[in-house]
This record gives structure tokens, sequence and C-alpha cells, in this order.
């Protein structure tokens, strides 16, 4: 065994190149024994085992600063860097993170979870290694799917002006590419990938010194040479308009080829393109025969590739089967997804009404103004998106929708807690940034049958820009309140009240049979509605209280009971005591959700605990 | 006299051929005249006279859906659709916009004022027209300048591949196009531009009827069209790569190609981007010129083209002096800007230290991540950004920057109210927002001392992200406190306690002094730091006060008075009467600062009269 004795970067570089081949076979093997154990993103690392091997053998990421975009390609990266160990906890509470972090490894060289900004990152380290006068290279390993985000072209457009030595490595495993960017290219690239041509190259560029640009006459013939170039293979003006030298399009799994244009990539000493084709799934036929089951996958058998059954129904695909019946009451009804149909649940609805199905691709922010001009001309779009990608559309919802009252719907799938995705991913802001924005409303389920009739008065009741936000999984032992107030008492009790959103109702339950058991008589309220808090809907239920225990699975600074404190108190009806039980301003890792609620205080226990401090 | 005449597009429509270029020279003479006495966007209004008299010659946009970008293009438009009795009221309070609205207008199809989106809402105007099988066109107007933003990537990107039928039209006044698509694409122009090629091609096209794609031999025909064309005129292969057709670069001065053009593209019923190329400030000399000055300026001398002088310092020029003298101090003090040196006052930084200068574009995300790519690698960078703009890299400052407490400096210009810019443009929402980040510091100046007292306190001594948050314009009589404590007191009084931030602290000394007159006797105290609020630093200042009244220029929910009205509750120490004077949930229209802080009941008169309300 090759892998087993990996335990740095260094020991990679020491193999012989006859070892490579079999080390990649090792790693598929590796991947396929941890992933189908503990689930997780599969097929993109999959495809990135001879890629992320390439630049273990050029580079030295000790020094080196590789930018993962997205992260999902980075479980190759964490084995080759003395993290094997740690796979059997991989997304586990306490265990190794699913994406790359600095605090597990120098080697690490950003976290990464959001989609599309590893060029801008990238070109800030380069920028910051360039006036340091220091000597490393700075890569951003990005896939074709982030490259739709704009912010991705952002980055681009400044780091091609920017001059920057600095490469972009672009994964394209065939998710969005334009396939005639890479068959005019090919070409290209045959000429190009020549050791001929590229020692030519190196000893040209040798003549001009440190900084050939400087000198005129090297302009001159590389003005030529760009010209003759784009008239000859115009796919490459895209990445070449920009300012990058581009190479490509690379077989991605002929190990000597990456190498050989890694290492070309780097001595190049400007802004490069390297484009590479990958097959996500590579080398595991379940994978390679079906990519998206396998993208991010939970536990399977590696023999079958049959996963195993997660069991029962979740808040995503409820969401999706209302809004499709929703759809076929009312034509008006249009549904977007930001490349996420699956995961927010509307595989249904696209099958069903393709005409009114939106995918927009990675791409938050246009998916938010989309909206608002649907929703001006007079459909009734909804946009279902994962709370924490929703941030990139923050100053859409504000200028778009709010500021004109349009009445867009926002399904905000992943609210509060996620889990093993960890700290890139939990929705934790949704609950105060959407409150905040003047005339939004915003709806919190606690179980299925709410979601259903929530969203039913998103759609038809309510006017003006509405969110219904629901947690990622499915739904506890809390059934329905049928009363449709906005808030609503589900246990009586004199000594303390209890307030709550959302799922974490059942958490708020069972502190109450806890305290109770306690002594300790537990009210429970639940807000079904936490913008807009009006004093007259709070009042009746929660005036002059004796003990005010407010729980949820958001930041704390401006927190819904920070807010339904203080307009309590604006009207002189504060409580007696009031406890804030929430995430304070911890930011939380990868776990399971209980964990992650128990670790932060807001489980049943927590909230017990803070109850009962509070009383002594 | 011509102008004088219109009163709707109609009459616009109904004017002779020979009319046109006369209407052109008084729509230039009447932009002069308003803009010289209301001050307002003029460069760029004079580039678009003939391209919006061509648009209501083609288009009908009480039906036809016109979507501005930014909207600094939207006077000529506003005088030609029934508005030129208002011109006298430009940007003032009660009075014209100086962007759209729709509610001044049916003629205005949608706010604007961010830039990027434009391509984004056409977009779902176009899918709400088709799916209820109506006809009209929608067009984006879109100034080359917002195409840098990776929003109108998202939309451009989207748009073409949907084959939705919209016309985006590309005003590239040369501020930032790549010059080499506009040279390349003139061939080209001038051969589809010619009226024999349009009729052949309307007529090739009906043989196929409605839908042309769907038939093969169409398709075949497209193909090797396009494939042609590519190699020939690769500079359209960006646009056409993307879904579009692309009609350009036209003469955006030339009424009847103009006309012509905008017919064509009216006709095609696809994605197509008409390519028009406009001299900003045509017509006026001094603009022509000088058209950076009069993009955005204040009331001038139309003889003489010199500005009125606005008369003294103001927040952006000592942060950019400040920051520049920083630069000098430390090698590490970088400054990004986002399209907007001038407006944060950088100019000077940008000459005096170019290598550490970075502007990116109108690509706020960018800003962010980039900015913690260079704080990741050990510098200190800082970027200046308007507030409202500050919106767009919300998710980036999330999880690029506090994520990692990357130690990324914001100097947060035109934070609060921002005056005749209106709506859009107000930063009421980053004292929110910033405060509730985990991690971050928020610090307001409330004069130009502190100003600069607290940037060396953000870059030289607090750790972590940090922002200074500003108001656009001068400084009031406020001048300084010394202590650089979190709290400060600025005036003793034991009935009622004020608290405020910001320069809203002047008008809190002259709510306290009419209060005094009143026979209140009123403490006043300051926040040096909105965040983090600790209850530490609260309770030596604020713990069970009498009356707590706390006014800001922020939204309500979430505000800093909620935040610490909850934070002095869970300690047992909340006062026994709380008033919060904030901007409520109402967004506020274009008008000097003080008429809106009076309007918003935000003045010394406003906060006076809410303490007196409360204490009956």
């Amino acid at each position: 065994m090759i892998l087993e004795n990996i335990h740095t970067p260094a020991d990679v570089k020491a193999l012989d190149r006859e070892q490579l081949e079999p080390l990649c076979r090792e790693l598929r093997q590796f991947l396929v024994e941890h992933v189908s154990k503990t689930g997780g993103h599969l097929a993109s690392n999959l495809g990135a085992v001879e890629l992320t091997v390439a630049i273990h053998r050029v580079f030295d990421t000790s020094k080196d600063r590789l930018v993962f975009d997205v992260g999902h390609q980075c479980y190759v990266h964490k084995a080759l860097t003395g993290r094997q160990a740690l796979f059997d906890t991989l997304r586990q509470f306490g265990g190794l993170s699913g994406f790359p972090k600095p605090r597990e490894s120098e080697h690490d060289a950003f976290i990464a979870g959001h989609a599309s900004n590893s060029v801008s990152v990238a070109l800030g380290m380069a920028r910051a290694r360039t006036l340091q006068h220091l000597d490393y290279s700075v890569l951003a390993l990005i896939g074709d799917g982030a490259l739709t985000g704009g912010l991705a072209y952002e980055g681009l457009n400044n780091a091609g002006a920017s001059g920057e030595p600095l490469i972009v490595l672009l994964n394209d495993n065939g998710m969005s590419i334009n396939p005639n960017v890479g068959a005019v290219d090919s070409h290209l690239s045959q000429i190009r990938s020549k050791p001929a041509y590229y020692h030519f190259k190196k000893w040209y560029r040798g003549l001009f010194g440190q900084h050939p640009m400087e000198n005129p006459l090297y302009r001159f013939n590389h003005k030529v040479k760009t010209s003759l170039k784009k008239a000859l293979w115009p796919g490459s003006t895209l990445f070449e308009d920009m300012g990058f030298t581009y190479l490509g399009p690379i077989d991605g799994h002929d190990l000597d080829r990456l190498v050989h244009v890694l290492a070309w990539a780097r001595e190049l000493q400007c802004p490069v393109v390297v484009h590479v084709k990958t097959v996500k799934g590579r080398g595991y036929s379940f994978a390679e025969q079906n990519p998206d089951k396998f993208h991010g996958v939970g536990p399977f058998d590696p023999e079958t590739g049959l996963v195993k059954k997660s069991g029962g129904d979740d808040f995503s695909a409820v969401f999706g089967r209302t809004l499709a019946a929703c759809a076929a009451e009312d034509g008006r009804v249009c549904a977007i997804t930001a490349a996420m149909a699956d995961g927010t649940g509307l595989a249904p609805f696209a099958k069903e009404f393709p005409d009114r199905f939106f995918d927009v691709a990675i791409a938050e922010g246009h998916g938010v103004a989309m909206a608002a001009g649907l929703a001006k001309q007079g459909m009734l779009p909804v946009f279902a998106v994962y709370s924490s990608f929703l941030q990139r559309g923050y100053d859409m919802l504000i200028h778009d929708v709010a500021l004109q009252r349009l009445h867009v719907v926002l399904g905000v799938d992943r609210a509060g807690l996620v889990g093993a995705d960890g700290e890139t991913h939990h929705g934790c802001f949704d609950a105060l940034f959407l409150s905040e924005i003047p005339g939004f409303t915003v709806l919190c389920p606690a179980s299925f049958a709410e979601l259903r009739r929530m969203l039913r008065q998103a759609l038809f009741e309510i006017d003006g820009p509405v969110a219904v936000r629901y947690p990622r999984g499915g739904e506890g032992d809390y059934r329905e309140d049928r009363s449709g107030a906005p808030v609503v008492r589900l246990r009586e009790g004199e000594d303390v009240t209890l307030l709550t959103y959302g799922v974490l109702v059942n958490q708020a339950l069972a502190a109450a049979d806890l305290l109770e058991r306690q002594g300790v008589r537990t009210e429970v309220l639940k807000l079904n509605q936490i913008s807009p808090l009006e004093y007259e809907t709070l009042a009746p239920w929660l005036a002059g209280k004796k003990l005010l225990a407010v729980a949820e699975d958001a930041f704390g600074a401006g927190c819904v009971g920070q807010r339904t404190a203080a307009i309590l108190a604006q009207h002189g009806q504060a409580p007696e005591k009031l406890v804030l039980i929430n995430l304070g301003k911890t930011f939380l890792p990868e776990g399971a959700v209980p964990q992650l609620e128990h670790q932060a205080g807001i489980d049943a226990a927590g909230i017990a605990r803070a109850v009962q401090e509070a009383r002594t």
C-alpha cells in the first residue's frame, strides 16, 4: 500500500512516477470506503484525484496557497496532507470537516463552502504576496458550476486585468460550461502542451528577464501572437480578453499532462487559466453513471451503490409538493431555484410545470431580482433557496423587492442549524436580516402541516414580500396549531413563559416537561410569524410576564428575543425577568443538529438550565 | 419650441422626422438649464438624449417595459413622459426623484439605483409577459460601467440561455468596456445594419414560423452561420456565446440608425444585445471635456461650467487623507474601492500609493472577498464603500471575513441618510447587519476628529473585522470626545437619558437643549461603538435609568435601541421607561437630510417630542 505511507505532501513528491497510478487507485478506494460509511461529497472528489495528486507533485501547499471554491473537491487533498486517520469522523461533531479549514491544517489556505469566491480570495492573496516581495504560487480551484456565479466573473475580470501571477484551475466536469469552448480549444491545447513548445517558450521568455511585459519587443511579439491566436481559436477569447493566459483543455485524468501544464502555469508568472476536464465520479461506476446522486450522498453500500434510506419525509419535499399543488390551482405561481432543484424539493414542480420553473444556476442575486421582475408584472414567483446562500441576495431583497413592496415569496430552506455541512452552511442569519427589511413578513412553520398552511398563506393571503423559513430534514413530535394566529399557546403554566418559533418548539416543549418535573410551571408560546412583530399582537400573550425566556437558533444580536423584549418594554410591559437563549456570537461547526443544539445550550436541557439559573 | 409641446411619448411619435434633431438640442438645453440649478446626473443624461428619443419613437413605454440600470440616464425619459414641469424640484424633498420610480409614472417600469440588476429584472418581466401570452417588449438599458457587476453577468447568462424575447440596450460610453470588442465589431454592424440584410433576414425567419429554432433546417443554417461569424468576428462571441443576437456597435447619436436597429431588435423576438456607443456629456462642452466632474454634479454656472463651491471638508475626504497617512506609516495598509475612488475620498491615496490601491470596478462582493485574501496573507486591507452598496457584499462579510476573524477594515461611507439620492441610497441597514455578524466591531465617529482617531484604532488597535461608519457630507457642531471609551457622557441630567451614536449626536444635544428649556433635565450619552454591545460596558452608564431614549437613523427592527434595552433587561437593569426613536419601517425618499430627519421624527424637535410624550 502506497497511500498509508503518505503522511505529508512531501511523501507524494518523493514517489516514483510509476507509483502514482496505484496511488490514485488507492485514493479512490479510500474515498469510497470512507464516504460510504459517513456520507459526504463523493463524485466530485473521485473526479479530482489525479488533479490533486498533480497539484501536490508540483506545488507545496504549506507555502503555496491553494484556494478551493465551494470545497467539494478537498477530500483527496485532506488525505494527502496528514488527515487520513480522521476520515472516520468526516462531517461529524468534533471530527474532520467536509470543507477546507485553515484551523485543521496549514495546507488549507482558506475556508470554503459558498460558491464562486475563490478567484477573488486568490487575487487578494496574490497581491499580498507581490506587495510583500515573497515567492509563492496562488491557485484557485474552481468547478465549472461555480463559474455561473457573478462573483466568479467579478474576480476573473479583476484578476485578469491585474497582471498578478495566479493560477485559476478550472475543473470542468461538464456540468455547465458551454461545450463549444472546449471543442474549439482542444487544438490549442495539443499544440501548446507539446514539451518542445514549452521549452522554447521558457527559453524565449528567459531572454526578457523577470518582467518580460516591460520589454517592448516582447510586448510587440506578444500582441502579434495574441491577435493571430484569437483569429484561429476564437473559443479562448473569453478568458484571454480578460487578460488570462489560457491553457487547455487538459485531460484531468492524465497525470503527466497535468503535472506538465501545472509546472508551466507556475512559470508563466501572469494570470493563467488552466482548463481541466474531469469525469465526475471517475473510477466508481455507480458514481460515474449517476454523478448527481453521488454528489452529496448519505451512507451507502459500496458493493451495490445503494444509498441507505434516510427514512421519511422532509421539509423540502413537503414544500415542493405543496408548491406544485398551488401551481396547479393558480397559473401565476412560478418556482425559481439557484441550481438546487433537488435540494429544495422542486424536482416534481420542474417536471409538472416546466414553463413556470426557472433554474437560474448558482446566482442567488439574479434569482431574487428576476423574481422581482416576475412579480412586478403580475406573476407569483417563489424563490426556493438555502438560508445561508440567500445571503448572496441580501441587497436585491431590499432594493428590488422590498422598496416596491413586491409580492415575492421566499422558500427559505435549511433555516437554522443544518448539521454536517457546518459553519458555512448553517442558516442562522435569515431570522435577523429578513425581519429587518421593512415590509417583509416572515413565517416560521414548525411542522409539515404548518409549512403547507403557511406556504398557501404566503402565496394567497399576504401581500408584499413574504419568507417562509423551515429547517433541513424532518419534523419533530410537534404537529400543528390550527389557529393560524401570529402567536399561539401550546401549553399553560404560571411561573415561566417560554417563547420560541420554528422546529425549536420541540425543544421548548421538552424543556417545559423537564421544568415541570422540577416544579416549575411553564407556559410555552410559539410565534408563527417573527416579522412584523407588533405590540398589539404580542401584548395579549406576553405583557408583564414574570419570567420570559426566548429560545431560538439564530445569532444573538438583533434576535427575535431582543426585539420582543424591547417592544414590550416600550409599552411598559417588560417581563420581570428576561432570559435570551440563542447562539450568542459563536459560529457552530459540523455535527448532528442535536449535538450542536446541545453545545449551544438551545436543546431542552440547555433551555431548562437557563431558565432555572434565571430563577435563582 | 418643440419640447414644450411634448406631454406624452405619443407626442414624440407624432413629430416629423426633421423635428427630432431640434428636439434633441432643446432637450440638452433643458437638461443643462435645470441640472445647473438643482444639481444631478448630467453627463450620462446628455449622452443618452438621442437614444431615449429613439426608444420613444419605436416603443410605447406605458406598455413596453423599459428597465433602467442605476438610473443615471432617466432624465430625458422623464422629460418626455409628462414630467418637464417638475424638473425645478429634481432630487428635492417632495419633488421629482433623480431615479426611475413607478409611483411617479406608468412609464417608469421599475425602480433603479443600485447597479447591474436591470437584465435580471427585465428577464423576469419578459418571462411574465410570455407566460401571460401578452404582447409587449421588455428592454434593459444598462451602461458599460454596470456590466462589471457580477449580477449583470448572472442576468445576461440566464437571459441569453432563456431564449426569451428581450432587448439589452448596452449604452457604452467608453467607461469600462474592452475597446477591442467594439473595434472588431464595427464591420459586423455595418453589414448587418443594412436594410436589405434586415429585410432578407425577416423574410427568411418568416419561412420558419413563430419558433424557427424548432425547425431542423433553420437550426442547421443557424449553426453554420454562427460558426462562420465567430471565425470572422470573434469580438461578438461573448454575447453570442451566451445566446444573444448581437447588434452593434451603433453610433448612439445617429437617430435614424438607432430607430432602425431598435425596430429590428424588437422584431427579432429573441434575446438581443444592442450595443450603442455614446459620448458622455455630449453637446455641452464642459461636460464632454470632463464627464467625471459632470457625472453627479452640484449646482453650477451653465455659462462657465464652474461648480458652486459646496464649502468645507467632508467625512470622505477626511477618511481618505487619514488612510493615506496610515499607509505612509505602515506598508501593510491597502485601500480598495468599487469604482468610487472620488466619492470615497481615496483619490489622494491612489495617487500616493498606486501599488496598494485597488479599484475593483462595480463589484462589492469581490471587493470584500479580495480584502479577505489580502488580510489572510498579512496585509491590512481597507474597503471604502457606500453603506447601501455594501449590502452587495453581505454574504462575503460573513463567509469570507467573519468566519475566519480576518482583520478587514471597512470604511462605511454614506452611512445613515444620504439626502438627494433618496430611498435606494440611504445607508440605514449597515448599523443592523454589521452589528449582527459575530466578531464585527462597529465604530461610529461623530466628527472628523473622531473619524481620524477611530480609523487608526480600527487599523492598529482592534483585531478581527472592523467597520468605521460615517455619514455623507460634513460634520455638525459636535467636535470630539477624547476618552475613546465605548460609551461617553456628553451632558448630565437626571430626568431623561438620551442615547445615540454617530452624527445624530448633534440632534440629540439640540434636543437636550429643547428639553432643558421645558424643564426636563436631560443626560446625553454617546456610543462610540455599537458592536459588540456588552452589558459590562453599558451598565456603568445605563443601568436602571428612569427614562431611556435611544435615537438613531436606522430602521427599527434589530436597531441599537432594541439591542441595548434587551441587554439591560437580561440583567435586571431595564429602564423604567423606554423610548426608541428611529426610522421604524419607513423607507425615506429624496430630500435634504434635515428635511428627512424632520419627517422621520429624528431631528431635535422630534426627539424632544417623543421624550415628552413618554413622560406624560
